[in-house]
Protein backbone atom coordinates (compact mmCIF):
# COMPACT_ATOMS: atom_id res chain seq x y z
CA UNK A 1 0.00 0.00 0.00
CA UNK A 2 1.44 3.29 -1.09
CA UNK A 3 1.92 6.37 1.56
CA UNK A 4 -0.69 8.22 0.05
CA UNK A 5 -3.49 5.87 -0.14
CA UNK A 6 -3.37 5.99 3.77
CA UNK A 7 -6.39 7.16 5.40
CA UNK A 8 -5.23 9.88 8.21
CA UNK A 9 -7.88 9.80 10.99
CA UNK A 10 -8.25 10.97 14.57
CA UNK A 11 -9.92 9.66 16.80
CA UNK A 12 -12.55 11.18 16.10
CA UNK A 13 -13.85 9.05 13.66
CA UNK A 14 -15.42 5.77 14.43
CA UNK A 15 -14.07 2.21 12.93
CA UNK A 16 -17.79 1.09 11.67
CA UNK A 17 -17.72 -1.95 14.15
CA UNK A 18 -17.79 1.42 17.06
CA UNK A 19 -20.16 3.13 15.15
CA UNK A 20 -23.07 3.23 18.25
CA UNK A 21 -26.99 3.21 17.25
CA UNK A 22 -27.66 5.70 20.34
CA UNK A 23 -25.04 8.02 19.26
CA UNK A 24 -26.32 8.08 15.42
CA UNK A 25 -29.57 8.48 17.30
CA UNK A 26 -28.80 11.35 19.13
CA UNK A 27 -26.81 12.94 15.76
CA UNK A 28 -29.88 12.23 13.51
CA UNK A 29 -32.42 14.11 16.53
CA UNK A 30 -31.11 17.67 15.88
CA UNK A 31 -32.86 19.38 12.78
CA UNK A 32 -29.75 21.16 11.35
CA UNK A 33 -27.71 18.15 12.08
CA UNK A 34 -31.02 15.72 10.18
CA UNK A 35 -30.39 18.35 7.32
CA UNK A 36 -27.12 18.29 6.55
CA UNK A 37 -27.38 14.30 6.72
CA UNK A 38 -30.07 14.55 4.30
CA UNK A 39 -28.46 17.59 2.12
CA UNK A 40 -25.42 15.01 1.92
CA UNK A 41 -27.14 11.79 0.91
CA UNK A 42 -26.54 10.46 -2.76
CA UNK A 43 -23.97 13.45 -2.86
CA UNK A 44 -19.98 12.51 -3.10
CA UNK A 45 -18.76 15.36 -1.30
CA UNK A 46 -19.87 18.43 -0.29
CA UNK A 47 -18.30 22.06 0.83
CA UNK A 48 -18.99 23.28 4.35
CA UNK A 49 -20.62 26.39 3.65
CA UNK A 50 -22.94 25.13 1.02
CA UNK A 51 -25.50 23.71 3.29
CA UNK A 52 -29.29 24.48 3.72
CA UNK A 53 -28.75 25.85 7.23
CA UNK A 54 -29.09 29.13 9.43
CA UNK A 55 -26.60 28.59 12.40
CA UNK A 56 -24.02 30.52 13.33
CA UNK A 57 -20.45 29.43 12.19
CA UNK A 58 -19.92 28.21 15.94
CA UNK A 59 -23.03 25.94 15.99
CA UNK A 60 -22.36 24.17 12.73
CA UNK A 61 -19.05 23.41 13.85
CA UNK A 62 -20.48 21.38 16.79
CA UNK A 63 -22.79 19.99 14.58
CA UNK A 64 -20.28 18.82 12.73
CA UNK A 65 -18.18 17.41 15.69
CA UNK A 66 -21.12 15.91 16.43
CA UNK A 67 -22.17 13.87 13.08
CA UNK A 68 -18.34 12.86 13.07
CA UNK A 69 -18.34 11.61 16.73
CA UNK A 70 -21.31 9.82 15.48
CA UNK A 71 -19.68 7.76 12.69
CA UNK A 72 -22.35 9.79 10.18
CA UNK A 73 -19.97 11.34 8.84
CA UNK A 74 -16.26 12.46 7.01
CA UNK A 75 -14.33 15.47 6.55
CA UNK A 76 -11.09 16.53 4.87
CA UNK A 77 -9.54 19.71 4.62
CA UNK A 78 -9.06 20.67 0.85
CA UNK A 79 -7.16 23.87 0.53
CA UNK A 80 -9.75 26.60 2.16
CA UNK A 81 -12.72 24.30 1.73
CA UNK A 82 -13.56 21.51 4.52
CA UNK A 83 -15.22 18.76 2.71
CA UNK A 84 -18.53 16.76 4.27
CA UNK A 85 -19.26 12.89 3.33
CA UNK A 86 -21.97 11.23 4.37
CA UNK A 87 -20.56 7.52 5.63
CA UNK A 88 -23.81 6.08 3.88
CA UNK A 89 -21.82 3.09 2.98
CA UNK A 90 -20.26 2.70 6.45
CA UNK A 91 -23.79 3.24 8.33
CA UNK A 92 -25.47 0.61 5.53
CA UNK A 93 -22.57 -2.08 6.61
CA UNK A 94 -23.28 -1.51 10.66
CA UNK A 95 -26.85 -0.75 10.81
CA UNK A 96 -28.76 -2.32 7.73
CA UNK A 97 -31.57 -0.13 6.22
CA UNK A 98 -31.13 2.53 9.23
CA UNK A 99 -30.12 5.55 7.10
CA UNK A 100 -32.76 5.15 4.17
CA UNK A 101 -35.80 4.59 6.32
CA UNK A 102 -34.86 7.03 8.88
CA UNK A 103 -34.16 9.64 6.15
CA UNK A 104 -37.50 8.54 4.24
CA UNK A 105 -39.35 8.90 6.97
CA UNK A 106 -37.87 12.28 7.48
CA UNK A 107 -38.80 12.97 3.15
CA UNK A 108 -42.19 11.93 3.97
CA UNK A 109 -42.81 14.11 6.88
CA UNK A 110 -40.79 17.01 6.90
CA UNK B 1 -70.39 5.01 21.18
CA UNK B 2 -70.62 3.90 24.85
CA UNK B 3 -68.85 5.69 27.43
CA UNK B 4 -66.46 4.16 28.65
CA UNK B 5 -64.97 3.55 24.80
CA UNK B 6 -63.86 6.50 24.96
CA UNK B 7 -60.64 7.23 25.18
CA UNK B 8 -59.30 9.50 27.82
CA UNK B 9 -56.20 11.13 26.88
CA UNK B 10 -54.15 14.48 27.99
CA UNK B 11 -52.13 16.28 25.28
CA UNK B 12 -49.01 14.63 26.43
CA UNK B 13 -49.84 11.88 23.30
CA UNK B 14 -49.77 13.40 20.12
CA UNK B 15 -52.13 12.06 17.67
CA UNK B 16 -50.48 9.94 15.01
CA UNK B 17 -49.95 12.33 12.22
CA UNK B 18 -48.70 14.53 14.91
CA UNK B 19 -45.64 12.12 15.99
CA UNK B 20 -42.72 13.90 14.81
CA UNK B 21 -39.70 12.32 13.75
CA UNK B 22 -36.88 14.17 15.28
CA UNK B 23 -38.49 13.59 19.05
CA UNK B 24 -38.66 9.79 18.03
CA UNK B 25 -34.96 9.88 17.09
CA UNK B 26 -34.45 11.39 20.46
CA UNK B 27 -36.22 9.13 22.80
CA UNK B 28 -34.66 6.41 21.46
CA UNK B 29 -30.93 7.69 21.83
CA UNK B 30 -31.12 6.88 25.64
CA UNK B 31 -30.18 3.80 26.67
CA UNK B 32 -33.17 3.57 29.28
CA UNK B 33 -35.89 4.29 27.33
CA UNK B 34 -34.25 2.26 24.32
CA UNK B 35 -34.35 -0.55 26.79
CA UNK B 36 -38.15 -0.10 27.44
CA UNK B 37 -39.04 0.44 24.26
CA UNK B 38 -37.30 -3.25 23.24
CA UNK B 39 -38.63 -4.99 26.02
CA UNK B 40 -42.02 -3.78 25.27
CA UNK B 41 -41.94 -4.37 21.67
CA UNK B 42 -44.43 -7.58 20.85
CA UNK B 43 -46.08 -7.96 24.11
CA UNK B 44 -49.76 -6.31 24.97
CA UNK B 45 -49.28 -3.89 28.07
CA UNK B 46 -46.19 -4.05 31.44
CA UNK B 47 -46.43 -2.91 34.69
CA UNK B 48 -43.90 -0.08 35.24
CA UNK B 49 -41.86 -1.69 37.71
CA UNK B 50 -40.93 -4.77 35.32
CA UNK B 51 -38.85 -3.21 33.21
CA UNK B 52 -35.25 -4.79 33.25
CA UNK B 53 -33.68 -1.32 34.09
CA UNK B 54 -31.58 0.22 37.22
CA UNK B 55 -32.47 3.69 37.87
CA UNK B 56 -34.24 5.69 40.27
CA UNK B 57 -38.07 5.84 40.09
CA UNK B 58 -38.27 9.90 39.51
CA UNK B 59 -35.57 9.23 36.63
CA UNK B 60 -37.86 6.46 34.86
CA UNK B 61 -40.51 8.66 35.09
CA UNK B 62 -39.09 11.32 33.34
CA UNK B 63 -38.24 8.75 31.01
CA UNK B 64 -41.73 7.36 30.63
CA UNK B 65 -43.11 11.22 29.95
CA UNK B 66 -40.50 11.35 27.21
CA UNK B 67 -41.48 8.56 25.54
CA UNK B 68 -45.17 9.02 26.05
CA UNK B 69 -44.44 13.39 24.56
CA UNK B 70 -42.90 11.35 21.75
CA UNK B 71 -45.72 9.23 20.89
CA UNK B 72 -43.94 6.00 21.33
CA UNK B 73 -45.81 4.73 24.47
CA UNK B 74 -49.10 5.12 26.26
CA UNK B 75 -49.70 4.40 29.87
CA UNK B 76 -52.93 3.95 31.95
CA UNK B 77 -53.48 3.77 35.31
CA UNK B 78 -55.01 -0.37 36.55
CA UNK B 79 -55.45 0.25 40.51
CA UNK B 80 -52.34 0.64 41.93
CA UNK B 81 -50.45 0.08 38.29
CA UNK B 82 -49.49 1.85 35.87
CA UNK B 83 -49.33 -0.55 32.74
CA UNK B 84 -47.77 0.55 29.52
CA UNK B 85 -48.13 -0.20 25.81
CA UNK B 86 -46.10 0.44 22.62
CA UNK B 87 -47.59 2.24 20.08
CA UNK B 88 -46.50 0.38 17.82
CA UNK B 89 -49.21 0.28 15.11
CA UNK B 90 -49.26 4.00 15.30
CA UNK B 91 -45.49 4.35 14.98
CA UNK B 92 -45.53 2.10 11.67
CA UNK B 93 -48.34 4.25 10.18
CA UNK B 94 -46.57 7.82 10.75
CA UNK B 95 -43.28 6.38 9.96
CA UNK B 96 -43.04 2.82 7.92
CA UNK B 97 -40.32 0.45 9.25
CA UNK B 98 -38.65 2.55 11.31
CA UNK B 99 -39.43 1.06 14.44
CA UNK B 100 -38.79 -2.05 13.05
CA UNK B 101 -35.10 -1.24 11.80
CA UNK B 102 -34.24 0.55 14.38
CA UNK B 103 -34.99 -2.22 17.44
CA UNK B 104 -33.02 -5.21 14.41
CA UNK B 105 -29.99 -2.42 14.89
CA UNK B 106 -30.56 -1.88 18.80
CA UNK B 107 -30.66 -6.29 19.09
CA UNK B 108 -27.59 -7.09 16.44
CA UNK B 109 -25.08 -4.90 18.01
CA UNK B 110 -26.44 -4.02 21.37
Amino acid sequence: MSRTSRRREGPAYPDVAEIDLLDVLHALSDPTRMTIVDTLDGTPERACGTFPVDVAPSTLSHHFKVLRESGLIRQREDGNRRLTTLRAADLEERFPGLLATVLAAYRATA
